[in-house]
């Protein structure tokens, strides 16, 4: 599962890195403070068995909450670089990441189909997205932040945090935001920014970014699409025709946040903010008295506010770019295309098997559903057990909790607000493959249930 | 300079984490998208090529910027953590890193004298110092918070962010905040918190801690320890007696953040902030209907205002402190401790040669010099070239502003209110045995520019 293949290919490499400074002094001294290599091997050791108390999160039968492997290329990128550990601040941390940076996050910006743009890696999803409701705040101060209820909840405790007030909007069936709720709040006025989520974290819904751009046409506020977890599907050629026009629009919003961490294939630490218009760059302004005297271009740190920041994010990214291309019909795209095969036949199996009420179809990758029940509280109930008997059969699944206006058909007494239901991010292109063999786990760990 | 002997520990301790899973059926197909070996391999030498256009960050030569090379414990183990690719979240995305994470944190907060305490690892120190700033601002609403003008201009930006006022505290001439001038702030009122920063970033200045509490306990604020750069000093035995009083001082603090990615060995992406109340956890409550269902116990998330973060960072963080633990008197403080005696020693040099025109004696790693003129802006001027024809000698220092006050004793016109310095941050205990070396390269730089 954890191919040490081509680890074969780090050394090389970094020797090659090594010999780009050939004119300075050779180190006689050991570097400090030494550690003798078996004190080393022993310590990696004892962490990769303290590390063995983990889901399966790279096989395929870990089809829970959203963990996807790095590329491997990603990996050996990130620990090459981890050599220099560049700190993409300012160029003098890390001058040759920085140049990757930029070129890693223009090729993002082009899948959306900006070319001017400003934008950055950020260390995860929370603070690009707190960039860019901060950026919208001080474009609109005072302002209201709206998004869907179902929006990822960093947008309500960010807004509170940045002291922007903050109302979340109903939403459909579909777990999508309800034009009619935003409506509705736009006409109660003082709406800056409207939060568009294009794939949410619970259910993958993609909200109606056209039909939200035609709000803005009337109503002015700045659009900012939260594509953390959704972004990449702008490349994907199997959408349903709703989200595919969602995907299509993104170019049309103001900021556009996306996680290369989540399906681009990196390892965790490696969020991006993209702004429409770089003359927002002005709100990041500062004084610092010590960094940026070794060159007069544009330092990242100028853009961000981050002040220490993992270069090697960047180089990992940069390589993986170059080895999968963010086009459509590429190696790339097909991957995610594959996740959503797998997701559309499990959401098929499930619709279509009588043990189970299904969620709405998916709209990326990610799968709804719960066994049945006479009510939402056994509902609940028989979905904690089947995620706790399936991980007893190696499937592991996760469980969220969603509001009954999700499951308007489902034929059960609802004496709870909200229902917990088992999901699946099937985030690997593997899982399509693997579907037959996850359903029989699934159908045996659920047996086990409706029949206790 | 870049050792890659130990390389070869990292694909049996892969093997070793990936022993912990047998009971999954084998994966045949490979993983997606698939990339031929040798285009990885190409594409990593190109990012190797790429990487030579850096600064000798990991040479002793490079006596700049703040910039530590990580241990190779450290680099090994975020090498091997990155095949699991933990997100340290919520105990489903990471159960293994998230118990090292706690340890790891447990153990920074043990050298501060903590033993009950609430804290987290973050990407880094803004995050680190916006969640201290934050839960200060919920503890002391509507109330300033102040820091010493030589803080990190990071504190005045992030409350502007945080819409928290903000004021900036003189300094005196060793870069150190002014208790009579902080006094006459909290006359004034309002004031809900003081930063102090125990290792100023420009200087590595240590602000007086000690008095600082004695003024709480009349005007009861707040005290947040910004020890992003100089927290490890803490175990260090050769400190002045006024720097070793204020880290002697720091478990009085209220909350204290340190990066790891700095003097700690670890590569970037790893700050951590600590309160000592542990109830602030109340602050961070939040709904997620998604991540929290198959464990009782804390999650990180719970307490941490990243969503995604990685427990890469906490793996490496883990092992780092098993190989060096936290301890006086011990390898990783005797590391610490040599690098302060090159900055003694440089120190030392520069005030004895009438070329150089020294700035205060350096509390911990970091020395500001300049060479001499007959202004301000001829001093600032000499500085850019010292600092350029240095690079040409393969010596790399890094250049710095800083105010007229900190040089009550310079003999020059004063044409310009601040001036720009060398400053080197001496980080690497090889320093020490370098110095001749890095000495006689300053020496014939300056003797060029001053000839010129």
């Amino acid at each position: 599962m954890f191919d040490t293949e081509t680890l074969a290919l780090l050394a090389p490499a970094v020797q090659r890195m090594a010999q780009g400074q050939p004119g300075l002094p050779a180190l006689t001294d050991a570097a400090q403070p030494a550690v003798e290599r078996d004190a080393i091997a022993a310590v990696l050791l004892r962490a990769a068995e303290r590390m063995q108390d983990n889901y399966p999160y790279a096989h395929p039968l870990y089809a829970g909450q959203m963990l996807k492997p790095p590329h491997p290329v990603a990996r050996l990128a990130y620990a090459l670089a981890t050599f220099v550990n560049p700190n993409n601040h300012a160029l003098d941390g890390g001058r040759a990441s920085s140049a990757m940076e930029r070129e890693a996050v223009a090729g993002i910006a082009a899948m959306f189909g900006w070319d001017a743009h400003l934008g950055h890696l950020t260390s995860g999803g929370t603070m690009a997205n707190l960039e860019a409701l901060w950026v919208a705040g001080q474009l609109h101060p005072g302002r209201r932040v709206v998004a869907s209820e179902q929006a990822h909840y960093t947008h309500g405790r960010i807004t509170e945090v940045l002291k922007i007030p903050f109302q979340g909007i109903a939403h459909d069936a579909r777990a999508r935001m309800d034009t009619t709720a935003l409506q509705a709040a736009l006409d109660a006025g003082e709406v800056g920014s409207v939060v568009v989520t294009l794939g949410t974290t619970a259910a993958g819904a993609v909200d109606p970014l056209p039909q939200i751009l035609r709000l803005r046409e009337r109503y002015g506020f700045r659009v900012h699409v939260d594509a953390a977890y959704g972004g990449y599907y702008r490349l994907a050629d199997n959408l349903a025709p709703e989200a595919r026009a969602a995907f299509e629009a993104i170019g049309e919003a103001d900021s556009i946040v996306v996680d290369p961490h989540k399906h681009g294939l990196q390892p965790y630490g490696c969020g991006c903010v993209l702004f429409k218009d770089p003359s927002v760059g002005r709100f990041y302004r500062h004084d610092s008295p010590y960094t940026y005297f070794s060159s007069k271009e544009l330092h990242l740190g100028e853009i961000s506010l981050e002040c220490s920041r993992a270069g090697a994010a960047a180089v990992a990214l940069w390589a993986t770019q170059q080895c999968l291309p963010l086009q459509r019909g590429g190696a790339f795209a097909q991957g995610l295309q594959a996740c959503r095969e797998a997701a559309l036949e499990l959401h098929r199996r499930v619709a279509e098997d009588s043990r189970f009420l299904p969620g709405p179809a998916p709209e990326l990758d990610i799968v709804v559903w719960a066994p049945r029940g006479a009510s939402a509280s056994e509902v609940s109930a028989r979905s904690q057990a089947v995620f706790e008997a399936a991980a007893r059969e190696d499937l592991h699944l996760a469980v969220a909790s969603f509001p009954r206006a999700m499951f308007p058909h489902w034929p059960l007494q609802w004496d709870t607000d909200r229902v917990a239901c088992l999901r699946s991010s099937l985030m690997k292109p593997e899982h399509r493959a693997w579907i037959p063999e996850i359903w029989s786990r699934l159908a045996r760990a659920t047996d086990t249930v409706l029949a206790a």
